[in-house]
């Protein structure tokens, strides 16, 4: 990283409806962002993001996780890392993936693994974070994308956004407003690394200037 | 709270420059605010929060908190409870006071101990937030207006407000950068406060919204 322009090759790991997945592909489409999605992975069967990978033509794969509900056991982390290699992806993004990454698929791609959390990192880490701020009664919500580390959210952060609470807000109209954010943060955060212009210093991202007379 | 707008009779504590103390002299000043500052209170002798009380001609008090350093111990609470009973205090505003608050106080004062913390808590409680935001390598950073409950700030959540962490900050542009925030957010906190706009909710704080017949 911190150097010139380069296409990403992104490899989208996903277990929901694909609605970040989506928007990655769209800048992609608009010309806004210098990257190939070569393939859609999900640990779930009949997972949105699936169908959706075949609406834009894109390669996509169940990968059967059984017996395991929240992690990536070794057989599956390898069948991945082998899917994610033939495909030669050399950035692997987490769209609404629900397994927790181990060191084999993160020592595959290091510092080349995003995530995004729907909340401002480091509070409310962990699973359904929009209804962890609403209820501890915050008036910020918020998006993180950031590098993926051996932590649960714990990674250098690349970006975040924040939304307001609102004093009518249920679960679901807070994390419609956070996905807003999403879905504008995602392929901001990406197109600043095809840009080489992200730098891991210690735990922290330095955001490189951008260079003018890039090709 | 709840009901009907008040003037809110402000007992300041503070321990430093006293900026805080002066968004909120000011806010008064111009008819911002529906308040009057009664007294102001310091654990530091020479703090510049005590000079500019003077100027502003708002009785103060240095309160001599040896030989404890980081709390205010019994004797010294209890001559706090008496000064801000004595000038009607109804309600306590910390600005900048570094000392712990403990339950003899907040018992004093129900609900009506009101503190800026400068973090979007509950990230980065504890002292030198924006410093430990920083060095997090967060990507925004922001300030907090909460009620005082008995732990370091968890308190119920008034407003908050996010500033950027740019590439090149410092503690000092960041910490400068959160402050005009600070200026702005708790003055509007209490104003909602004496407008009766705030409810405590179990630990949320519900904002109502005006009510237009309010004489």
């Amino acid at each position: 990283m911190g150097k010139s322009a380069v296409t990403l090759k992104i490899g989208i790991l996903g277990s929901g409806s694909g609605s970040n997945m989506v928007s990655i592909v769209d800048a992609i489409e608009r010309g806004k962002l210098n990257a190939e999605v070569k393939v859609v992975l999900s640990d779930v069967r009949d997972a949105k993001i699936l169908e959706r990978a075949q609406q834009h033509r894109i390669p996509c794969q169940w990968i059967d996780c059984a017996p395991y509900r929240t992690k990536l056991d070794d057989q599956a982390e390898q069948r991945c890392v082998q899917i994610l290699n033939a495909y030669e992806v050399d950035t692997v993004v987490l769209a609404g993936f629900m397994r927790i990454i181990k060191p084999g698929l993160l020592q595959a791609f290091p510092e080349r693994i995003i995530n995004i959390h729907p909340a401002l990192l480091p509070a409310f880490p962990g699973i359904q974070a929009w209804k962890q701020a609403l209820d501890y009664g915050a008036k910020l919500a918020g998006c993180t994308v950031h590098f993926v580390d051996q932590g649960t959210d714990t990674g250098p952060i690349i970006i975040q956004r924040s939304v307001p609470i609102l004093p009518d807000d249920t679960y679901e109209t807070l994390h419609a407003r956070i996905q807003v954010e999403e879905h504008i943060a995602y392929p901001e955060a990406l197109r600043l690394l095809a840009a080489g212009r992200l730098r891991i210093n210690d735990r922290k991202v330095e955001i490189l200037k951008e260079s003018r007379g890039a090709p």
